[in-house]
This record gives structure tokens, sequence and C-alpha cells, in this order.
């Protein structure tokens, strides 16, 4: 029964208000349904571009909307273009988190996870007080000379917040996989120190610091940091017990995926039910899944699996783009600074300033302190990788824009010049990083880091591996330079200090988890079931 | 970043009362979630069980959880739950109907063409007269002698409405493929003829009824069925056109496998935006799409979107069922009829007495008329398929609820006592035809039609058209009896006068449209698209 037909008959039921907001909102539904066809189909025939990727494509593809819209509507943007933290948070951005973490390359994540940490967390700290610090100083021209100390450290974390969607536009996983790791993960980190942020300055006073309010926040950034990955582990593992157990695989492939979709975004509405950090919990969720469910599902679930997730996230990171450049144009909000326009660029340049200045006070001195505590040089961050992770790192996106309206508007609305500027300000930086920072991030890996090289690097090393490998096609999901510990050779190869803990960690996996949870090798062989063509399952993979 | 750190942080920007209302989503969505991975294990487990199904469970489920609810908040059932036609049209509905033309074995919907179109449109005209006449003579104890003209037909057509998604759940296409086309193909149709119903009592004088607006209506019909199917039919050949013009695969599975979901849903949103009934578009869109652009794709893209779509209808049908169970228990509209629960009961009594008639009314003539232009008498309908054909659509569902909801009530509200019975009554007819006639097709379906004879007839003729057929492997859209009109002796065979249609057809689509359009056997080699190993897609797609 089509809606329409409903519509009309309201008509002689009085009650035709409804008409209106429902016509709208099927209009929005097709306009935006046909934009995301056109980005994805310029995106694929741009592939090949080294200045565009589909995310400044959506974005431009948004603006051009929106100007579109303003001139059909005569000056007045229509609100319902307005920018939603409700959809943003509950809809587009767990899939792409999820995916992010479903097709991460664990063992190199791992590997770097203390450098990940310092990263996220303390990283992060230095930048919203290096951005704060700065605000205060210049004090801006925001016309409020005693701005409040709460209202300077929300600004600060709002600038802070690495945009994890944007790197994973820029940064190719395969090309750079060591700059993914960090530039993404700190991403990931940066949620979990936000949080907790916001969380303690409600509670801070500002006049008193003491060491007890500073281990209290310490307390509570590692309860949340915590707390956040065990509840995305439990979910994770809870999936695999309950499709190992049950065989769902004997009946239906539908359930099976159901079950995986499902429960991947239960882990992330639980983390919002408990006031965790969701975008940690449901990345973590998508590690175990991958490690542990995913190989005990059907061969067809498989291949259904790794392509859904990925297209879920690719449609949502598109969305979002068209989103805030669709957005930007939205008249209401430039009316307050329109009489003003020198203010809005100053801020927003100094902002801008901020931004970069904030990322060099931790990215170089805490990669420094990484460098001493790896052993051998081959690990340790060159000047040229370290450029790349501030590069990669200082564009702000979705993110940025959502928290800017949450806590300088309300409902979208502000009434107040200060904030006005606050928000313009945020789409203003927002914009040109992602656009102008976005298009040289591209070229500026490519000159630092020539790409022969590390595909090189990258390839001798699989071609050392393999022959060590008892089976190499069955690395699928992680590496396979030196991911399974099986040949007592290749042990004894990892035994250097560095991997003990992965050793140990083997060790209990192959010992306890995979028997009780299921993953690679350890599912029992059900008629149905094609666990036995691993070769073929490469050839269908990709 | 958690909504739950932008909510606490809204606290001290003044902004507090959000915090409430995206706390109580975060609550329902987490509730959903769950209740929807119990209703798939319970499926799963109850799957061999003859009399529930998936339907049945969550609605039991749906109820329950209701009645949980009613106790927490003591008599006060909140108000998120209560029943939203936007959800239902916009985002439930349209999966489940395109993956039901995407798997529809066409041959057989195609060859029973002329019957479904019988039954949809002039039975739904026929059940919705019946229905109507019969509250008319009864009055139904509403205490409104002067019922309206139009509410009368309003009512017989919210009661005419055959769920398509109950019938999906109860017949089996392997099983019983010549109903389930029929009763599933009728209730496509019946939604052109009920929106035209409500589009003509509109402008409708019901006191001149002459012969011109008999054909003006007959007019309007005819022009809905066209367009909408034309609508649907050329969004899926744009959506194959591109994809073979473009040649995703070359580059990724995820843009296919976006572009189809994309596609898919357009087709659906430019039906409504036009005012056409969206339900045949999109089931037309997923035949062309299944026909054409599944061909043109890479083999894990029709991997994945042959389960993602599956899926995707799977847990949206399951939701649909949760939610009309647990918005059945809502307080609020069973406070008007409290006091007089006679009413309520006689008026739902008399209202399944009256779907029961008005479907006898159509189906039994009607079987008898479309048995006359039959030659073979293994064509002809029996007394016992009849009768399997009028039991298996008298379940009325969430369409039946969401068009009550849109007549008698403003978004979800009534103060009219009328209005409050008529919304009680619906829910009690759903809930009633859903699980008691629900529960009894099953074993009903197996008393009159034996599964063995069924299964043997099928099995033989399958044993007997292969040998015939070149590759008896590529038979995995359509038919393997007689698909292919390849070998000369086959297609002698074929051209017996009511396959004469189909002949042509055959060939306009060899010679003109697959070369076009592309589809089996039409795709062009390209490297990285194993187009060669259709045994092998035999295997995986299981």
């Amino acid at each position: 029964m089509a809606i329409v037909g409903v519509e009309n008959s309201n008509t002689w039921m009085g009650a035709g208000e409804l008409l209106s907001s429902e016509h709208a909102s099927v209009v929005s539904i097709n306009l935006f349904v046909v934009l995301l066809c056109t980005c994805i189909i310029i995106g694929h025939l741009l592939e090949e571009n080294r200045w565009l990727n589909e995310s400044i494509t959506a974005l431009l593809i948004g603006i051009c909307t929106g100007v579109v819209i303003l001139l059909l509507s005569r000056g007045k943007s229509s609100r319902i273009l307005v920018f939603s933290e409700e959809l943003f948070f509950i809809y587009l951005l767990p899939p792409i988190i999820f995916n992010a973490g479903f097709q991460v390359k664990k063992k190199r994540f791992f590997r770097n996870f203390s450098t990940i940490t310092l990263f996220g967390a303390i990283g992060t700290l230095i930048s919203t007080g290096v951005i704060s610090a700065g605000i205060y100083v210049l004090n801006l021209q925001l016309n409020v000379k005693y701005i409040s100390h709460h209202k300077l450290v929300a600004i600060g974390a709002i600038f802070s917040a690495t945009d994890s969607v944007c790197t994973l536009q820029v940064l190719n996983q395969d090309e750079t996989p060591l700059l993914y790791s960090l530039v993404f993960g700190e991403g990931v980190v940066n949620d979990a120190t936000s949080v907790v942020l916001f969380n303690a300055i409600q509670s801070l006073d500002f006049s008193h610091i003491s060491s007890i309010a500073s281990l209290e926040f310490a307390g509570s950034f590692l309860y949340l940091l915590i707390s956040s990955t065990i509840l995305g582990v439990l979910v994770g593992l809870l999936s695999a017990y309950t499709i190992k157990t049950l065989y769902f695989g004997r009946h239906s492939t539908d359930r099976e995926v159901a079950i995986m979709i499902l429960m991947a975004y239960l882990s992330y509405m639980l983390a919002e039910l408990f006031s965790l950090s969701a975008i940690l919990t449901v990345f973590f969720c998508g590690i175990v899944m991958s490690h542990y469910t995913w190989h005990n599902v059907t061969q067809s679930s498989r291949v259904t699996t790794k392509h859904a997730f990925a297209t879920l996230s690719f449609v949502a990171e598109i969305f979002i783009f068209l989103y805030v450049g669709m957005d930007a144009l939205d008249i209401e909000k430039w009316k307050f600074v329109s009489h003003s326009p020198g203010t809005s660029i100053s801020t927003s340049s100094i902002l801008l300033g901020l931004v970069m200045v904030g990322r060099a006070a931790f990215v170089f001195p805490l990669s420094f302190l990484s460098n001493l505590t790896k052993n051998f040089s081959s690990d340790k961050l060159t000047i040229k990788q370290q450029v790349t992770i501030w590069w990669a790192g200082l564009m702000r996106g979705a993110v940025s824009m959502a928290l800017a309206y949450n806590h300088f508007t309300r409902s979208g609305y502000t009434q107040l010049r200060p904030n006005a500027i606050m928000i313009t300000s945020t789409i203003t930086v927002v914009l040109f990083s992602t656009v102008v920072f976005g298009m040289l991030t591209k070229p500026l890996i490519k000159f630092l880091l020539p790409p022969t090289k590390q595909m090189l690097a990258s390839d001798s090393m699989k071609s050392l591996a393999i022959p060590l490998l008892l089976d190499g096609g069955n690395s699928d999901d992680e590496e396979s330079s030196n991911s399974l510990p099986r040949p007592t050779s290749l042990r004894m190869f990892l035994r250097t200090p560095s991997y003990s803990i992965h050793y140990h960690w083997r060790r209990f996996d192959d010992g306890f988890m995979r028997p009780v949870f299921g993953g690679r090798g350890f599912v029992p062989f059900v008629p149905g079931s094609p666990v036995e063509s691993d070769d073929l399952q490469q050839q269908w993979l990709n």
C-alpha cells in the first residue's frame, strides 16, 4: 500500500497536515538516493585520479546541491537538510567503525597497540590543551572576555577529534599499513579520551585543580577504555559462541548474516546505554567477530558479510560527506556572521592554525618517545613517517560538526552571535581541511614515501614467508608473513622479546579460545558447510 | 564519540531536555535488537515445528514484551512502541517486496500472470464490495446510523488487503510453487487496486454513480498498473545498463552491491513520489534486476546480493511482527472500549466473518473463470487448491494495521469511540488471523496437498528435463525444466499455443535485450570476474 494513497485518504479524514511533511521526506529520500548513486558512479570514474577521492567528490556534490536548493528556494534553504546528530551517531557511524575493526589487519594493529594508545590518549589531551590555551591567549575576538573554562576545553576537544572516516578514505591499508593502523587506531582511542574529557570537565572545578582530581580523571579514563573494550569483546564472543553452538549454517545463511549484523549493532547500542565509548566497543567487536565468528559460518555467509559490511560502511561514508556538504550551505547559520565576514574568516584561520600546532605538539614528541622503546631500527618511525602521521590526522570531519552542533546550538538553531561564529568556523575548518588537506594527502604520501619501495618490501617479505608456512592459502584475514606459529623454525624466529606477548596469546588462543568459540581450523565439519575449500575461498573473496 | 557524552555535555550547555528522549530511543533500539536476535534463535530452534513459524514466534514474543512493559510501567504503556506508518512503508516494506521479486520463480509467475491479475484486481474489488455491504447491512452496532459511504469503502478496502508478508512466511515457494505465485502475486496487484480505490472514492459521488465514472475508475486503475510496472522495469534496466557499461566489477564489489541496493530503493521511492503503487514498482524492479543486473556483476557480488537481500527482508519481516505484537498491548487504545468489551468482540467476529465471506466470494468464481481458459487439465485449479488459495489469503497483517491507523487516528491517537472500536477490532482481527489461521495453514496444506506427490512430480520433471539441457548447472534463478530454448527438440516441445508468448519473448530477449542490458550468457569476459565457474556458483549459492 503506497503512502501516497494513505496521504490522499488523509485529506478526507481531516489529517491533511501530515501530507506535506511526508511528501517532503519522500522528496529528500529520493534526492539523497540519486546523489548517492551519482557519487558512487563519479567516484568509480575518478578512481585513477590522484587528487580526488570519494569523500571529496561527495562533499563537492553536496555543496553544489546545497547551492541549487538555495537558488530554487530563493534564499530560504529548507530545514530538512540540517545536520542531525542522531542520524550520524546512531545509524551512520556504527557500520563504518565496525567495518574498520572487521577488516583491520589485526596483527599489525596489536603490534603497535602501545603507540596507538599513546597517540590516542595522551596525544588528544595535549592537542586539547594546546588549542584551548591558544584560544585563551588570542581571545579570538569573540567579544566575550570572560569565556568559561568549560567552553574553552569543549572547543579544544571539538577540534582535537581526528576524523577516522577521512583517514580511512585517504590512507590505504595495503600501501601504508603501519601509518594506517597508527592514524586510524589513534582516531578510535581519541573517542574514548573525548568522552572522558566531556564527562570530567563537568565535575572538575578549574579553580582548585588538585592531584586527587587528576588521579580521578586518569582513573575514569582507564575505566572507560577497559570497560568499552571488554564489552565489545564479550558481545563478539557471544556471537561466535551462539553461532558455533546452534550451527545456523545447517539451515540458513540468512540467519547467520542477520545475527552477525544485529550483534554488531547491539554492541554499539549497549555501549551507548552504559555511557561507554561506543566507537571503541564496536571496533573491538568487529575484531573479535572477524577472528572467531566469521570462521564459524558457511562460505556464502563469509562472502556476504565481508562485502555487505564493506558496502554499508562505504555508503554511510559517502552519505556523511554528502550530508556535511549540503548542510554547510544552510542559510540560517550564515545570517549572523554575514555583516562581519572578517571575524568568521579570522576565527577559522586561527582555529586551523591551532589544529596544526596542536597536532604537531604531540606527534613529534610522542614519536620520539615511542622510538625509544623499539629495538630494531626498522620498527622506528622515520621523520618522513612522522610528518605523514601529522598531516593525515589534520582533517576534521563529521564528528567535529556533530560536537559543535551539540555544544553551540539547540536542535540546529542559535540566537547568540558568538555561538553562530563557532558553528560557521567549524564548518569552514571541516570543509577546508577535508577538501584541501584531503586532496594534498595522496600526493604528499607519494612524495614522502614512494610506493615502489614499500610495495617491493612487502612483496619480498611475502615471498620469503610463504615457503615457511604450511598452508599459505589460509591467510585471508591476517598478514601472511608470520601469523601461524606452527612450523618450529618460524616459532623460533618469532621468539624475540617483542613477539613474546603474541606468542603467549597464540598458545592461549589455540589451547582455549578457539576450541570454545570457533575460529580458523577449529570449526567441526558439518555437511553443507564447505569449510574444506580454502583455496577456492581465496579466489572468491577478491 | 558517544552520544552519551554529548548528552551529558548538554547539561551544562542548557539543553538538558534532549537527554531523556535520546536515552529513550537508545533503550528502545537495544530492546528491539535483543528481541530480534531472540526471535531468530527461537525461530531456528523451532524450524521443524509444524505449527509455529518465525512470524508467529515474533508476534507472540512481541505481545509478551508488551505485557512486561505494561507491568513495569504500571499500566501506562510507553508511547515509543506505537505503530509508525512511515517506518513501515518507507523502511520495512520495500526490502521485503523487492526480495520477493528478486527471488520469485519468474517463469511460473508470468505463466499465471492473467490469473494473478484477475485475482488481484477484480478479486479485491469484489471483496471490498462484500465487506462494505456486509457492514452496511449489519450496521455493526457502531452507534453511527449515518456512516458515510467513504468510510464504508475504506473499511472494506482495509480488510481486503491480503498480507503479502504473511503469505511469504506460510507458503513455501519450493513445495507449492503454483499457489505461492498465485497468492503472493495477488497480494502485490491487490496494492494497486487499493491505491486506486482510495484515490477514486475521494472524487466519486456515490449518489450519482454513472457509467462514465466507472470507466474513469477502470482507466485510472489500468494507468496505475501499467505505469508502476513500467517504472520498476525502467529503473531495473537502468541499473543493468549502468553496471554493464561502467563495469564496476573491474574495481569493486562494494560499488556494485551499493548501486543495486540504492537503485532498488530508488524505484520504490520514485513510485511514492509519482503517487504510483510503490509495491508493484519495486516488485518488478526486483524481477528485472534478477534477470539482467545480477548477471552483470562479479561472482562475489552475486553471492552477497542474493543473501544480503534475503537477510534484509527476513529481518524486516520479523521486525514487523514484533512491532505489531508490541503495539497491540498499548493501553491507550483499549481504554475507550474497556467498558463495553462485548461491542469490540462482536465487531471483530463480524469483521473476521466478512473477511472469510469476502474472500470466498471471489476465489471460487474467479478460479472457475480461470479454469475455463486453460486447455490442459493439469493447469486447472482443483477444488483443494482453491480452498488453499482462499485460506492462505485470509491473514491480515501490518498493511491492514497501517491503513486502519491512518484512517481512524491522528498520529496514533483517537478521541472518538467508534474510531477506537475500529482500531481495536483491526488489531484483534490481525492477531487472530495471523496466529490462528497462520498456525493452521501448514497442517492444512499438508492435509489437502500431500507433499510427497508434489515433490515427486517436480523431481521427475527435473530428472526428465536435465538431459535435454546443454548446461543444467546454469539454471540457478529460473526453473530448470524449460527455461533454455537452445536445443531444437525442446524448442519444438515449447511451441504449443500457451507458450508462444514466452517463445517470442525469449527471441526478443536474446536478440535485443540481453546484448544491451546484459544477462546470463551475454556478459563479456573481463579479467577478475569469474563468469566461467558456473558449477562452482551452484555449490556456493546454497
